[in-house]
């Protein structure tokens, strides 16, 4: 038996790009069947570093992450690479519209066989976007990309937890950004494998550098020291150097941290399951919601607590 | 039988500021005890606007939202009104570490009685963020305060999350938080019920009021428009008119908006209860996680998806 979900997911998966966006569609909206597919199918997984190479772009709005994502689109067309970017669209949880800014600057590359370029709505699924999101990157693994920029916002708890899917995590930020503090409590620190200094003519961008760099000799992490690079995305300048330290970092994945990356990527496995577990009962729970009970929750006759523990 | 978890419950809405801070830390902690206690003791929720009138406060970093919580305490002790801030900070799930800015910021409230300050950290807690405040927030209302404020960096989709358990939902955005298209892609437009342009004399603050005014115009909500409000919260400038503001705005919820509100506290209590559920399936697949099952997963001899097609 098979169902439109695993047609979808098995014509993705030959390369039909109407239906590789149709499959990410279903898993955006978490159709049930398109986790059955993507269950049954044998989606390749990377089981090493790169092939394709991930790449997370992440910062604050307004950080020249779109920009900066063009401009490597256009450093791997011209090397003849199969380029993918999925922008995780942190649109309203309330109107669940996206808004088409990036895509639209994007457009550019639309009709480029080389190039496939999706905007990921976040719907208001809290803690399902991480899952999603890992989703849709297997899925572009499984359609023979061979990079896959991640885009997103990254300040929010559930938009970091989209970089796991990384095997190599930029962080964009602009003098604007505001001091290193900020950009520790935004977690930034942890995860970037290269930082981006953009909008780098800008006045405050060398403070910005060097207080960067003494953040991280601060930090004194093993393994893998993040660099931290000027970048002018919108004139094109410091791109192609950017690039190099994404490409030097997935050579240390590949040999000396190769340890690193095993575990980082075994836990955003494990965690993926977990959430796909949490999602389902969560959903369960929606769909087996009766009016009685929703309006005792409601009316506050029962306290959610009560009502969850009743469930169990 | 009174669990220990029960035992800092009733403490804490005894009026006891160690008890409260202690159930603060197991609710952070996700501890199961906590959840029974919350379930059976009768945890007063508020079935109308106000009493406490929760204030969010969002907005991305650097925006200046401690300094206004600051001003607004300020405010709220001069009128002897019992205030406590929640503040979510959205440190690394990496790190599990807070960094502690805001609460050293705000230090010079500790040891006034009428004030109650504690930063919530996300510990990593995809999905479970909400939840805990909405938790959080709950324990501060039964324990009898006349003002809850919970600030929280507003781009991420889980921290925006934390805002459904507001009643006033004050974002706070500065010239350099970049143009409206970016405000709305961070989903603030629709969340918002009042507007603080923060750092109201750097260049820029009038065009990013006329913009916001005219994005509100645009958007064409139903009911409450949300007002515009330029403040320099470090010098203590339009705090006041601000404050007017959210007063008013829960007027409007007491009255004329009461439908508006009472279907928006409910949808935040059926969320509370489906994130429950959710997160009590995720924790219990955690625990039951046995080592050959975690292996397989990490070694790819099982995806995550067959997983938990498995548990079900």
């Amino acid at each position: 038996m098979t169902s439109r979900a695993q047609q979808r997911v098995d014509r993705a998966l030959a390369g039909d790009r109407r239906s590789l966006a149709r499959a990410i569609t279903l898993v955006e909206m978490r159709s049930p069947g398109v986790g059955t597919a993507l269950a049954t199918t044998t989606v390749r997984r990377r089981a090493g570093p790169g092939a394709p190479h991930v790449v997370g772009i992440t910062g604050p709005p307004g950080a020249g992450k779109s920009t900066l994502a063009d401009r490597i689109i256009e450093a791997a067309v011209a090397a003849q690479q199969r380029v993918a970017v999925v922008a995780v669209d942190p649109s309203s949880p309330f109107s669940g519209g996206a808004i088409l800014g990036d895509r639209v600057r994007m457009g550019r590359h639309t009709g480029n066989d080389l190039v496939f370029i999706r905007s990921l709505s976040s719907r208001g699924h809290l803690g399902g976007l991480s899952a999603a999101s890992a989703e849709v990157v297997d899925l572009l693994d499984a359609a023979g990309f061979d990079l896959v920029l991640v885009e997103t916002v990254g300040v929010g708890q559930s938009e970091l937890g989209v970089m796991e899917v990384a095997d190599t995590v930029v962080v964009v930020l602009t003098p604007e950004s505001g001091d290193a503090v900020q950009t520790m409590k935004a977690g930034l620190l942890e995860i970037a494998d290269v930082f981006a200094v953009n909008k780098a003519d800008r006045p405050g961008a060398d403070r910005l550098v060097r207080d960067l760099q003494r953040s991280i000799e601060l930090n004194q992490a093993k393994g893998w020291q993040p660099p931290v690079h000027a970048t002018s995305a919108a004139e094109g300048r410091g791109v192609d150097a950017l690039l190099d330290e994404t490409r030097k970092h997935l050579a240390w994945c590949a040999g000396e941290g190769l340890e690193t990356w095993r575990t980082r990527r075994g836990d955003a496995l494990i965690r993926l399951y977990l959430d796909l577990v949490g999602e389902a009962a969560r959903a369960e729970a929606r769909t087996t919601l009766d009016a009685g009970l929703e309006e005792a929750i409601r009316t506050h006759r029962i306290t959610p607590h009560q009502a969850a523990q009743g469930k169990r």
